[in-house]
């Protein structure tokens, strides 16, 4: 067994956003040293790694050279190059999660013909190697789903199609499009999957939108669905992570449709904004989880301490600049909040600059708390 | 109301070690830019921090200079240059704990002082300039308790006299003498005051000491005592801290007589040993309280979400070196139990190198818990 703590180990992480900054205070904890990659030199990362390398995370050669410097590496946002993790796994370097699996999940054509490959369940689908491919398809089954095959992002890069005029208007891009099947839940569950084959996963949280902007208000844990939708939700995704055999977290989105089956929407293989109530309600967060499993330590317990909801805090509307954060105080004074602070200088709407977490015993207090939470704070600029 | 959070704000903190290192996952958090001032390059804290500073904390120039470059000042160690505090508060530099509650506590004699001076209960004690001048005092009440006035840390400079003999063979210095009082518990309440005068308690913890060595094995949230001695011991640390008007942490110890009564050993301007239990165990860590406190935030939630008891991982007898972390992994493995490594390169006998959080919702479990990882764990050098 390596000796990773406070040793000459170095892990290597892939970008130095918010997920690798939150991934940080774990290393600090166990003191496993850590070298960051990413394009900015304001990147969240930056102050609390302890060697930081600025390069381009699309570009081999950038890649393949942080890669050289340490002897696991991971990433915190899977647009990466995979030549260059192809090589390094090759000449010995960890890859954690594998470059097969990233680039398989980069790629929603490629993940989606991987799950009907393995008998996962999700919404049938048809790939497009253009717009002009998809308008040769002419399809009349409206409405349903069109996806970016790469690069989609929180939302971006997906469209619901209704009409010959909404194909018109797509981008030419590379793209799938799926069945739009109603659900009642839009759900996700963390897998955390060691290099031994260790499996766990997280309790279900519930993703609840707000009811006209159609924007995830909160993630709620535990979700509040029956324990047969819960556990048939655990074992779903623990058979995708398996399936995948992935070696790190694997955050598994998903609906409950009308009937109570659970398909899949799409997995990230990193750690997830679903799984941020961790650092405060959980055992063991989902970032000390991460590291337990490209390390290939014993993974640690998933149940909760406590009813978690995560609030994120996104740059308001008509702000763009050097960011403020409006009435964080007045949330302080309210007990089972905790705000993170991304340390991203600047704000624009729709940013992710932070976000607050509300634990309670009684999950119906921490969901009336956050609604106020939500309410209270706003990122504004100067 | 000052915006603290991704801003100009500078937080300095005086010294780098495992206090100060703790409390950088916190700003973090909060996204608080902080600046340490430690002698060692190699401190715990240097690879945490915005800015690091090299400088002797014990002295004027090196303090005063630092202190300049921020807006508020704290400590994580109580042995600083005075003067330069008093000089910075009075240019209007925020110093918390205020530098006249710093004096007075890293002074043993003028500590006892005080609380003879506030009603506060403690042994009765006498003071003295010098080793010659307590001999002449011709004490002949064995056993008593000799303490250096200053520089005391960790049980060093505390020695129980029990015959002139044992008088002949002090060290030369100033000190103070006290009553050995039997007692049953030794206690600790940690107290968070910020300079609105608000005020919280943490629960008391119990140290257990081992049986043969006289040495605290674990800490124990909460201490298995009655109700009733519980709230007077919170309620004698929240009159420590009133009578201070200290702002920040304070770290009350005390003992728990033959007959109940509370009566103050002695008390830590800062975060402290006894109060790591509450990373995982509490709502809020002593570490996000203190920053609350100096930056006159609403205090957190003082509860625990769950039981906790906190093991020391100090440096084994025969080996100096580096250091090597042995058998990390193995208590990985057992749920509720999470390491905290200090990253100091090098260990010694007794140093202190780390800990190790044991939570669980039935203390006895974490109790046996917390006797295994102790069994397990060893901190030796390569």
């Amino acid at each position: 067994m390596e000796n990773y703590f406070s040793s000459d180990f170095k892990l290597g992480v892939l970008g130095g956003g918010q997920l690798g900054r939150m991934l940080l205070a774990e290393t600090q904890k166990f003191d496993v040293h850590t070298c960051i990659l990413d394009s900015s030199k304001d990147a969240p990362c930056a102050p609390y790694c302890n060697e930081f390398f600025i390069g381009n995370l699309l570009d081999y050669n950038d890649v393949y050279r942080f890669g050289k410097k340490v002897d696991v590496l991971t990433i915190e946002i899977e647009h990466v190059n995979i030549k260059a993790l192809y090589k390094l796994e090759e000449e010995g370097v960890k890859v954690y999660p594998q470059p097969s699996v990233i680039e398989t999940i980069q790629h929603k054509g490629k993940q989606k013909d991987f799950y009907k490959a393995k008998n996962i369940p999700t919404s049938p689908h048809l790939r497009f190697n253009s717009l002009a491919e998809l308008k040769e398809a002419n399809l009349t089954e409206f409405p349903f789903v069109w996806k970016s095959a790469q690069f989609g992002y929180d939302g971006m890069g997906v469209k619901i199609v209704r009409s010959t005029d909404d194909i018109n208007n797509l981008p030419d891009t590379e793209c799938i499009t799926e069945e739009l099947i109603p659900f009642k839940n839009e759900l996700a569950v963390i897998v955390a999957r060691n290099a031994d084959g260790k499996v766990k996963t997280y309790p279900v949280v519930e993703m609840e939108f707000h009811p006209e902007a159609n924007q995830v208000e909160y993630v709620i844990c535990p979700a509040r669905i029956s324990d047969e939708v819960a556990a048939k939700a655990r074992r779903v995704a623990m058979d995708v992570a398996n399936a995948f055999k992935h070696v790190g977290l694997l955050a598994v989105e998903m609906f409950q449709t009308e009937n109570d089956d659970i398909i899949i929407n799409e997995v990230a293989p990193r750690t997830h904004n679903s799984g941020h109530y961790s650092i405060e309600a959980s055992h063991t967060s989902q970032f000390e989880q991460h590291l337990r499993t490209i390390l290939n330590l014993p993974l640690g317990n998933t149940d909760s301490k406590l009813a978690g909801i995560m609030v994120n805090l996104v740059g308001a509307e008509g702000y763009t600049g050097d960011v403020v954060y409006e009435n964080i105080t007045e949330i302080l004074k309210i007990d089972g909040v905790t705000p993170h602070i991304y340390g991203k200088k600047t704000t624009k709407p729709f940013r992710k600059m932070g976000h607050v977490t509300i634990v309670n015993k009684d999950i119906n207090i921490a969901r009336k708390t956050a609604e106020l939470v939500k309410n209270t704070v706003k990122v504004i600029s100067k």
